[in-house]
């Protein structure tokens, strides 16, 4: 966009700066604005995003201490969440819940963004906890797979900024969290990533597919998701499946917030529906086939054979545990 | 497409060149009958290329001296459509007008193929006009809506191969221009390419977006997006949002013309469907959601927080060209 | 997946390693309660899997020699199938059935993985015969075209794992057959790959172009399709047509089986369908307009221009052998 009548040579240097807005006032303003450019269906992200167009004094207010995540607000204005569950922050339904209302808390206290870590110096976070689909009570297991689809839609479609410092390894869901943020700056060396799904048996859903194929090409997800890859982190970074290499932990959240710093001048509500237009579609195939996906899950859960070969994993892993 | 029952050996390494017709007229007629291959949707296509086949003689009739678009027809045949509407290539509804009359143009008068380019040192184009959008007459916005998804239409979806020689900065709309042609070639140094929409405010519609997902891959686009990214030449060549990165705007035309020319002997009419059914599903939904597209437009004008929005740009625009 | 509360810290560097099953006898029950997870459309695809799960000792009865296509099993269990209808593999009725019918035996037979070649020193596969499009009987067309469409539905579609070792020239159909597989070892050197058919005045397929645009990026399919481009090895291997370039034919053979040994541990039903639902969208494409697509092809045939242009080509080839 640009105003031709007013401009002469000089000022072409100038063209990308020019369209940064100067004042706060101006960025509300233009931010309010945009509203009117989303499709009639974007109607209830409208609401969900319209208060987010500055950090509102309140953030700090936000910081609590859950048992199983801690959520605070840095000097910054951008909230950390931080996965505790000990020892591998395998995704059962509690931590799932405590996600879900932090994902809520940030949306709801208008935060410059949000970088999601992990408490453990190994493990970013291990995935589906496997306990939750060993001779289930099915009523608990459809409470659980539904808030699974809660997080990644509050999480992948969500109206802040999102990044991933991924301190540790981030097989499965771990992975599936990561990817569904803007950004990832994992930690270099032994660490990996993927989603491995098929190394045990399972077959990944098809919104874990559709997040990976937006996150590296389709050529190099079919690849990975066959062969249940876990990639080095040297592996991640050439396939753009993270963005960054980090040195430690504290690295990797400075270069989120580094990621973060660069939506300071740009209008968040701009911000935010041209995100969701972007990742409209996979997330209008998992709202349309929501139910089918929850069914599919528990018709898995209610195979005996899969019973048996839950239990069977799970003596390996007590076995080793033992030793 | 190998023909067996004639063939030896010897004539194995030749196989790629022998697939190359060796006379124009062999060309024609495998042109012609490359019409069945289309679906019946594509019957109006096939009317718009049917002349397609050859260079006419009469194509160089077709040079014109516009205010807005200077077009000529070079000694090989290529159209060069320059924009030049000073300081910058606003798009304003004239030189849509007349970007769309000269791609007519460049379609009936059969030309090889086209180079979009800047009479500008220092700009392709700085995109859409936001005089336009301020205060306007909501007629004539309607109709600066409807010609800039017609220019569009007709440059992404035309049966004549295009290039691009950005010879200057191309934010929004010029990016947009030059990512609907087949092929970029960029001066380097201190220009840069992107939609950078976001940074005032405004949402890229959908149409902008599905171009750029197929230029460049849909996480780099998020990116780009989402953080209005003006890429420095080096940059746009890294992800492959230009092809070539050209020492000066006639270095640049000529890397469009040794692009054009790989065309010379692939019948134009099997060339142009290809291109067509490669392009079919953006231009698809654009056809489908027309007037959907066209009504969030003026919605977003009708928005008073928007006029408001532009005003203040508008001054700060002024404020900058008196200093 | 993981499972927290049997897990300390020192069991974390081995995360990834733990989630392959240790028994074969898991691996069976893992990949048998994987059924479960598929959507009901799925269906047909459950019961062609169904007892995919390991290399059956019969595996060896079938080895098989038709006239055509060679078929055998080597000592890991792996089918080899060699095209060898010389002198270039071009694709006729013939050779299309006896490809169908082999692959049919891989599916039945239980086979650990397919690797697809060559007899020819020289050529993967010319394409398809052009002599069955020149003065064609329609009832053969139509047989020959649907042929042409089943070897893709099962070669692309399959349940078992599939490699290319190309070992010659693929241009058309030829490259069609190797991007059709989950992987591709070339032979370096002079030989070329890719969907050149413009350059004879065809489109390729809608199929053809999803096929491609799956393996190397929407841009790269486009600038490929509609320049005729026949890519060098090292060419290929950099916009990823192409894993891994070979020095001869035995050593892409051994590429394609280092390549299938990455499923050893992986339980094959969870594998077969996680690839077929990453596939699953090209596929449903086709089989919704698979009758369309064969009379697009007749209708194609019964053009004269086409019929002429075929005469010539053929002349020009006979031309050529004479010499």
């Amino acid at each position: 966009m640009g105003r031709a009548l007013v401009w002469d040579a000089t000022c072409v240097d100038s063209l990308a700066a020019s369209h940064l807005p100067s004042t706060s006032q101006k960025a509300a303003a233009a931010a309010e604005s945009a509203q009117m450019l989303k499709r009639p269906k974007m109607f209830l992200l409208r609401q969900a995003v319209s208060n987010a167009r500055q950090l509102a004094p309140s953030v700090r207010a936000m910081s609590s201490k859950g048992p199983l995540v801690d959520l605070t607000v840095d000097n910054d204005g951008v909230a950390i969440m931080t996965l505790q569950r000990p020892p591998v922050n395998s995704l059962n339904l509690d931590l799932l819940k405590e996600i879900s209302k932090s994902l809520d808390d940030v949306a709801k206290n208008k935060s410059r963004g949000m970088i999601l870590t992990s408490s453990s110096p190994t493990v970013f976070s291990a995935g589906l906890d496997i306990m939750e689909m060993y001779k289930p009570d099915m009523k608990r297991a459809e409470e659980f797979w539904t808030t699974l689809q809660d997080v990644w839609f509050k999480l992948y479609g969500s109206s802040f900024a999102t990044a991933a410092a991924i301190n540790g390894h981030a097989p499965a869901g771990g992975c599936l969290l990561s990817m569904s943020c803007e950004y990832r700056a994992m930690v270099g060396g032994k660490f990996t990533i993927g989603l491995n799904e098929t190394a045990l048996g399972i077959v990944a859903p098809k919104w874990f597919m559709d997040t990976m194929c937006r996150t590296i090409s389709m050529r190099q997800a079919e690849l990975a998701l066959t062969t249940a890859k876990m990639f080095t982190v040297d592996e991640a970074l050439k396939c753009e499946l993270i963005d960054e290499i980090a040195t430690d932990k504290a690295d990797a959240i400075n270069k989120c917030k580094t990621f973060l710093k660069k939506f300071e001048k740009i209008p968040p509500l701009a911000r935010a529906i041209t995100k969701l237009k972007m990742r409209e579609e996979p997330i209008k195939n998992l709202q349309t086939s929501r139910q089918a996906d929850v069914q599919e899950f528990l018709s898995f859960l209610k195979n005996p054979k899969v019973q048996q070969s839950l239990e069977m994993y799970i003596q390996a892993l007590k076995q080793k545990a033992a030793k």
